[in-house]
């Protein structure tokens, strides 16, 4: 399938510019414990306390901000139970325009109230993609919504790209980006953040990162995507990382394939354990999507020893009844 | 009780100096969904994020570099299962001298193992406080290692001390100073730090913070201090906040009942919710002893509605299973 736009680090660099005045920028942090048992120097881009909790907003923004008046008026549809859910309501509501946020069936009381909380309104759809997405459908065309889908957006993109950006201008330069991959969005947006320089350019410039993303095998449709060149479908994916529980796009398959240079499978017992302890260690709350790539790092530190490192976490909105339960299973 | 001498401002400022090559300057964080709960500009420092998770590696850095040679070569010891422990076997790594650390029976092995991680020795004590100060008197008196008391200490209260100096130099002025308060260490320091004025003084020097602390109900050993006028011996406590599980010492008492408007007393509910609460809203990981401070902070609003409050986040050292046992009890 040929996808006709494709984003360019120049939309990239338009969305910082455009999000700029909405959202964070978050800090990157290091610590001792990971560099040593890595052998690098990693550099933690700390998405989990951007806005909503997730850098997630930074693709919403982008999207409520790049339409036209006359567009937005009509409001914002998408269909999300979790972060990008909450992003579209946050982003819509500082735009002061309705959305619609279509969740699934079994969806806990907490995550709509979330949504509801930045000032919009859930709709319940059947569980599969396809009830979500025709539920979603059928709002837009009823009422003229714009539909935000979660990471198959060429803006989406590019506002979730702006996170690599702004880790390469705070950390210097990296040779490798790692972020956890499930729609593809951030990835994406790495990719094109990676290969369009992030400092002022001149004759010495560093080459540019080499980009791996973490999977988890449960939810491996990314890397049998890449290893056949036929983008899979969603299988039923029961992995930790709720976040990750998605296959690619048609944008985002183009995106990965043409610039991440190999995925990364962890298990469950390795997220669990990355994610616990990073939460330990360096006493920032993050979510297991984000545990996903703190888990390649270490499992994989051979690609990784010796060089200059970039991890995006991407995001905190974890349980922490949950998180605790997941510790007392690997203490015990 | 006369006590011979109180630390002073000029001690803190000395520490400050004595320690930086060690300790880290922790960041200064607002969150506005606290700003907005207390209707006030809220200034969280997070010694969460200092050198063994916890404040406490201030004063024993302090304690164990202001020892001469001669004397910092026979070794430190203390008594401590928690923070201070490892704080002190930590500094004494730093300056490459034997330190040994006294633990009740029934001290965690985790806890143990983190202590003998820095390179000390830990050793067995009975559960009182005296058999704990005994054993600790006895190495001390056999081996030539100088005691170093978790709190009532001019080295380790002046320690302590340069987080509040340091808030008040990030944050700039403040009107109110609150602290958690179990020894009181970390609260005299506040005082000194509070009355000596942080930043170049010049004629317009704003008045100098009022400083209050935090302490549980179930340990309000330090409330009764004030009140009758007479240092409260420790009782059984139980609260959840094991790090203020200690009463006041000659020291300290002195210093807070000098420079202390008031101790504010909150419940275990309290405690609990305010935790889950800055864990699920800041993403940044604090023990139940720093949700002592942000509990008394929402629920004594009225006391800094207007104002701009400084919040000392203790430490970061929580068992995860624990606090997702608690927010399983808070939720259900």
């Amino acid at each position: 399938m040929e996808v006709a736009t494709l984003p360019a680090i120049a939309d990239v660099r338009a969305a910082a510019d455009r999000i700029r005045p909405h959202v964070h920028v978050t800090p990157v942090i290091t610590c001792r414990y990971f560099d040593r048992a890595v052998g690098a120097a990693v550099f933690f881009k700390c998405e989990n306390l951007q806005k909503v909790g997730a850098f997630k907003s930074r693709g919403a923004c982008n999207a409520v901000f790049s339409l036209s008046d006359e567009r937005a008026a009509a409001g914002v549809a998408t269909h999300s139970s979790g972060n990008h859910g909450q992003a579209v309501a946050f982003a819509a509501g500082l735009r002061g325009i309705p959305a619609t946020v279509v969740m699934p069936r079994g969806t806990t009381e907490i995550k709509r109230r979330a949504v509801q909380g930045y000032g919009a309104r859930t709709v319940e759809s059947g569980p599969t993609l396809a009830e979500r997405e025709g539920t979603t459908q059928r709002i837009a065309d009823a009422g003229g919504a714009h539909v935000i889908h979660p990471y198959d957006d060429a803006d989406v993109v590019a506002g979730q790209g702006t996170a690599a950006l702004e880790l390469l201008r705070q950390a210097g330069p990296l040779d490798a980006l790692l972020a956890p991959i499930g729609g593809g969005g951030l990835t994406s947006g790495a990719v094109l953040a990676a290969g369009g320089g992030a400092g002022p350019s001149d004759g010495d410039a560093a080459p540019p990162p080499v980009v791996y993303a973490a999977e988890p095998k449960l939810a491996d449709d990314a890397y049998e995507s890449l290893r056949t060149g036929v983008r899979q479908p969603e299988r039923p994916p029961h992995t930790v990382a709720e976040g990750l529980r998605t296959s690619l796009g048609d944008i985002t398959f183009a995106l990965v394939r043409g610039g991440v240079r190999e995925i990364l499978l962890v298990d469950e017992q390795e997220i669990i354990a990355a994610t616990l302890a990073f939460v330990t260690r360096a006493k920032l709350l993050i979510e297991p999507s984000a545990g996903v790539a703190v888990a390649a790092l270490l499992r994989y530190r051979e690609r990784f020893a010796g060089s200059r490192v970039g991890v995006i976490l991407t995001g905190g909105n974890v349980d922490l009844a949950a998180l605790g339960a997941l510790a007392g299973r690997i203490d015990g």
